[in-house]
Formats: structure tokens, sequence, C-alpha cells
């Protein structure tokens, strides 16, 4: 196990009938600016609920947060947050509408260059306005993590940044907000946080055996639960289950001590930017192909991951982990995620564009850092 | 799954040679009392490493606090923060240096009547001096939690009390503490660990399937790796899983949403009360007693728990939880813990001792609080 530090001071309500907790969690005389997406918390009863725990503080609405966020859209809130002085963020929608918010309260303090910056260099988070967060969509763990993922439409960039600084002071979590998702957003949440997982599970050994079966724990109870929500919206245990394991598959439970992944997702993000693929659609595709032409830096887990979840246990190991993969991109498509690339009608000019892209950055991605343009090629071209 | 909160800001600093990171996290000026117990950190190298990492600091030393700790030695300790003006507390030790220190830090805050009612009554802690922990021996899980047992010499009383006000602000946990611990502290603390994790698991089911998961990856990891620390003190990979484990076993990750049990301890408590059988011993002699005497009301846990620890699939219901609590108890043994109260020449008149205190008390243990006294009593016979 490698040295760590860890830290997640995030407090969580979880359960039906959590939503009025947030009263008592905010000081007094805040004033709390509203940050929500495309209104399906008016339908869904949680702004009213909201607004019922929030009706004695000051509170200013700031909607139409796009999925992959736009960082054109937070620097508008940027500037309702200093013109209105506002002192608290609310999030209320998914991990979308956690995530631009994270990126507004970082924003707001960054004073000398472009806020941008934080995202496309890196530039320290020296400040942030405190965040609660009421998730209606259980999917990207933002709720327990101090992740954000911005889009820049202009530049049609997709890119992250982490910081202790815009975690969550608390997040309420109700199951019952699964209720009335569709279906594509369940099984979209489901996948993402599958491969959540896989990025943090899926490298190579390193002796921390706890972490291995903490993140197989995981791993099973989505393959078990998904279905369960997909089939009966309100199975309100199959929806606490799956709720719960979102959270935990991106809250730092599953990582210390061990090696990490997120080649998946840095590829990923490039279909999203240029195809405008939903994230989780994006994870479905490319994973089966970081699999397979990392099978041989990564064939011990691929093994243990083939016998521990799927219980392949015979044939040749090239054998189990094409069976291990097999199973993966099966789960993926049982719950209606396509996995290539075909199936999007993307073709190899756009295969050339990302990888071209890869080129210009330089970097490397993968737990082995080994991941280049010319292997992120080969995933994208075994996609096809 | 029940509605929860969870909230744990405990920041760990894990890995060998992690205890030089203390000095940066401690304010300066800060003036220390550093709690130890019996002076084995001055024979590991330890308190060397402490008082490098804290040579610009004012520290004042407080050893002697013994295992199961002292009532009348916290109270000692909170003259010397008194008369001395400390302002932050830093544990060197195992779980009973810990769970003192965390006492002391509430008392030096109790301002009306008896520090004691905190455990005696359930007094509020009302505030907290802040704490910090190097962890020298992997067991209890106060490292990572707001929890502490504190016995009373003049009454033979042991008693628990929690409070978010005294989790440490950090824990250092170095695994090569473990290279220099004898046989049976090791042994007792992978015990501990283990039954901490069956007071939260060993229940009944409430539809929580990821808790029970990673409840179970516990167990498997220090049934793995328990005894190849005691083979070979000198595994550093082995240690470490072993005390991340015995952290995990009680820092909160396994108990959101499910009920628990504690009977185990309860009983366990009065056994170190009246004939000082270390903390980890009496869990080893009790809970194969809560297993059988319970069994009815646990059947369906227990039946989980066979199955997927100890692979005992075959046989009748009656026949796998008997062969479910013969392996718990083997292992138990294995490790060089006995588990009867034979085994420490307790008889019968011990045994009414004990039942008789529980009577007067009038409480009930368990998930369920159907452990009256006379339940105690079938337990305790279970165990002559």
């Amino acid at each position: 196990m490698y040295n760590f530090e860890y830290k997640n001071p995030v407090k969580i309500f979880f359960g039906k009938n959590t939503i009025s907790k947030i009263t008592a969690e905010i000081p007094e005389n805040t004033r709390i600016l509203l940050t929500y997406g495309g209104g399906s918390i008016m339908k869904n009863g949680v702004y009213d609920k909201v607004k019922k725990a929030l009706k004695d503080f000051d509170v200013i609405d700031f909607g139409g947060i796009e999925v992959n966020p736009h960082y054109e859209t937070c620097i508008k809130a940027v500037e309702v947050v200093k013109s209105e002085n506002i002192d608290f963020l609310l999030s209320v929608g998914g991990g979308s509408v956690l995530d631009a918010t994270k990126f507004i309260a970082a924003a707001v303090y960054h004073k000398t260059g472009d806020p941008w910056d934080i995202l496309a260099k890196g530039a320290p988070v020296e400040n942030a306005i405190p965040i609660g967060a009421v998730l209606t969509l259980p999917a990207t763990g933002s709720e327990m993590n101090g992740n954000s993922v911005i889009s820049r439409v202009s530049t049609t960039e997709k890119l992250a940044f982490s910081s202790l600084k815009v975690m969550p002071q608390f997040s309420v979590l109700d199951p019952e907000c699964v209720f009335s998702l569709p279906e594509k957003q369940v099984a979209n949440g489901v996948v993402d946080a599958f491969v959540h997982v896989m990025e943090q599970y899926l490298t190579f050994p390193v002796n921390a055996p706890l972490q291995d079966r903490m993140a197989e724990s995981i791993l099973l109870t989505l393959i078990e639960e998904g279905p369960k929500v997909l089939a009966d919206r309100k199975d309100y245990d199959a929806a606490a289950n799956f709720m719960w394991s979102a959270t935990v598959a991106l809250n730092g439970w599953i990582s210390p001590g061990v090696p990490q992944d997120w080649a998946t997702h840095g590829i990923g993000h490039e279909l999203t930017a240029f195809h405008g693929i939903d994230h989780a659609r994006t994870l479905a595709i490319v994973l089966p192909g970081v699999m397979n032409i990392k099978r041989e830096s990564k064939k011990e887990k691929i093994l243990q991951y083939a016998e521990r979840i799927w219980g392949i246990s015979t044939g040749t190991e090239n054998e189990r982990i094409d069976a291990a993969i097999q199973k993966t991109a099966d789960f993926f498509e049982s719950l209606g995620l396509p996995t290539t690339l075909t199936a999007y009608q993307i073709q190899a000019e756009s295969v050339n564009r990302i990888v071209a892209r890869f080129e210009q950055r330089g970097f490397k991605l993968g737990e082995k850092s080994d991941i280049d343009y010319t292997v992120v090629e080969s995933i994208l071209n075994d996609r096809l």
C-alpha cells in the first residue's frame, strides 16, 4: 500500500424527507444563491421543499445550468454572487449543477487572471464560498468530494479541477428523488458510478486487499441494484442502495493508498466535448477499449475483477480477460448504453481529431502514465 | 436502509515516515500536552520523532496513562491542562491513550458538576480542546472516531461516551509502529477490530448490501492479514493492511443506515471492570455467546456471515449457525485468545455479580434492545 493522506469533512444527510435538515446547517442571515439546472426540481417537488426550508433566508435563484456545465454560465453566476453579496451557494440538482457551483465558489475568489486558469493551468484555489448540496441524481459522487468538471463552449474543451476548499459543507441525499428520473438518467448514473470505481480499482496490485474488496463491494452492488431501479423506479431500497453506492464510488473511501487510472474519463471527456455524448455514455464506450489495449499492464487486476465480479475462473488468462471485457460491455448494453463509437456514427476522422488533441497536449494518461496519443488512438480504434 | 447522518472530518496521514507531518497541522504558538502511556514510545523511537516534529512548540509531557485508562488519571491531566494553559492535546500511543485524551479534552470544558457525568449520565460535551493523534497500536479505531471508554477504579466501572467534538483533528498511522508490538497486542488488535465490525454487521437485514459487503471486506482482510502480522511482525504490507482495517472497522464507514448491536462490548466491559481482562479478550469470550443465544433473531445475518466469510453453505440452518460460531471461536483461539470464561478461571459467582449489575442498571442491550439481565446471564453461562 502506498502512503496516503485522506480527509473528507462533508456532512451527509441520507434518506427520505431529509431536505428540511438544511435549515439548521446554514448560518443565520446568510444570503444564498440557489443554483439549479433545467427545471426538473420544479416538477418533482424538490424546489418547493428547499424553498420551504430556506424561508427565513434571503435566496436568489440562478437556474439554467447545463448538463456538462458551461464555463460561460458559471461566469454569469460569479457576477451575481458579487453584485448580490452572496455568501452561501446551495446546489439543487445533479452532478452538473454541483460541479458548476464548485467552480463558481472558487472563481469568485480568483483575483488575478482568468478563472479558466483553475481548470486549464491548475491555478490554486485560494478560497471558496461555502457550498451546500441537495442531490437529485445519483451518479457523479460530486456530493462528497472536491471535484468539478467544466466545459468551455467557445473552445470545445472539458476540463477538471479538484480542491478540498470546494467540498460541500453538507449534502442531502434523498433516494425518493430517483422516483421521477427518466430511465436514461438512471442508466447513465449506474454506469458513471461503476466506471468511477473501475478507475480506482483496475490498475495494478499494490497489496491493498481492503481497498480492493471495498471497490468490488460497490461494483457488485451496482450490478445488483442498478437493474432493480430501472425495473421499478419506486423501489425505495434499490434507489437508496444505488444512491449510496454512487456516493461511495467517488468519495475517497476506495482510493487511499492505491494507484488510479482515469484514462477512460480523460478520453471520454473529448467525446463529450466534440460530440456532446452524455458523460456516462462516453465511459461505456471507452472503458472496454482501455481494458483491451491495456490488458497486459492491467492483467492481475482484470483477472481478479473477472473472478470476483463475474465469476470467471476458467480458461487461459487471455480468454478470461476477453470474457471480463465482454461481461463489462454486456452490462453497459443491458442498461441501454451502447459501447461502440459506431453506435453514435462516429468515424475515423473524429478519432484522428481527438488523437491530434492529445498529441498537441503532450501529456500521458493512465496509472503508469504510459497512455500517449498513439495508445489513445488504439483505444478509440478498438471501439469503432 | 435507514435514514442516517454521517460526518467524519478526521485527517489521516498513513504510511511510513509520516510522523513529521504533524508539525504543519498544529497552529503556531500552541502549548501542547503530549499524552502517552507506559513508555513503549521511548523504546520504539516514536517519542523522539514526535519531539523532533514539535521542536518549535512548547510541549509538556503527561505519561503513565493506563491500559483501560483511569478516570482518576484523566482528572490529574485536566489539572495540568488548566494550570499550564494548554491549548492542544497530542495523543501518542494506542487507543487507551487516545480515549483518555478525548475525555481530558472534554472534561476541561465541563463546568457544572462532576466530569464523570459525561460518562455516567450522558452529560453533553459542550466543547473540547483540539486533539491530534499519533497511533502506535492498531485496534480500537479511536484514531478516526469520537468514541472514548474510561474506567473508574474506585467504583470498578467502565463506561463510554461519544462526541464529534473530540474527534482528532488529525491522526498519523505509521504501520512501522507494528514492528515492535508484542504478539499479544497484535492478536488483541485483530480481534478488537474484528468484533467492532461484527457489532455493526451481525444484526438483522435492512437491505443495505453495500454496507454488508464493506463490513465483510474488513472481516476477510483481518482473517487474511492478521496471521501474517503475527507470523512476521516486519511484513510492512501486512502491518499496513491490518492497521487500515482496524481504522475502517470503526470510523463510521460501515454503519450508516444499518442497526448496531454492541452487546458484546457492553458485557465485555464488565469482565474488564471486575477481572481486568484485556478488552479484546473479553470480546473473544462474549461474542460466541451472543451469537449462540441470539441465533434466532440474528439468523439471516449469521447465515450470510457463515457463507460469505467462512464458505459454510451446506447443512441445516442450525448446523450452519453452529459452524459459523465454531469458526469464529477457532479464529480467535488461533490468534491466542481463549473464548471461554473457564480459561480465565471465572466461575458462576462472577457471572452472578455481573448479571446483578445489569439487573440494577435496568437497561437492555442489543440491536433490538432485547438483551436484559436474564439474557446476559444466558450468554455468560454459555461461556462457562
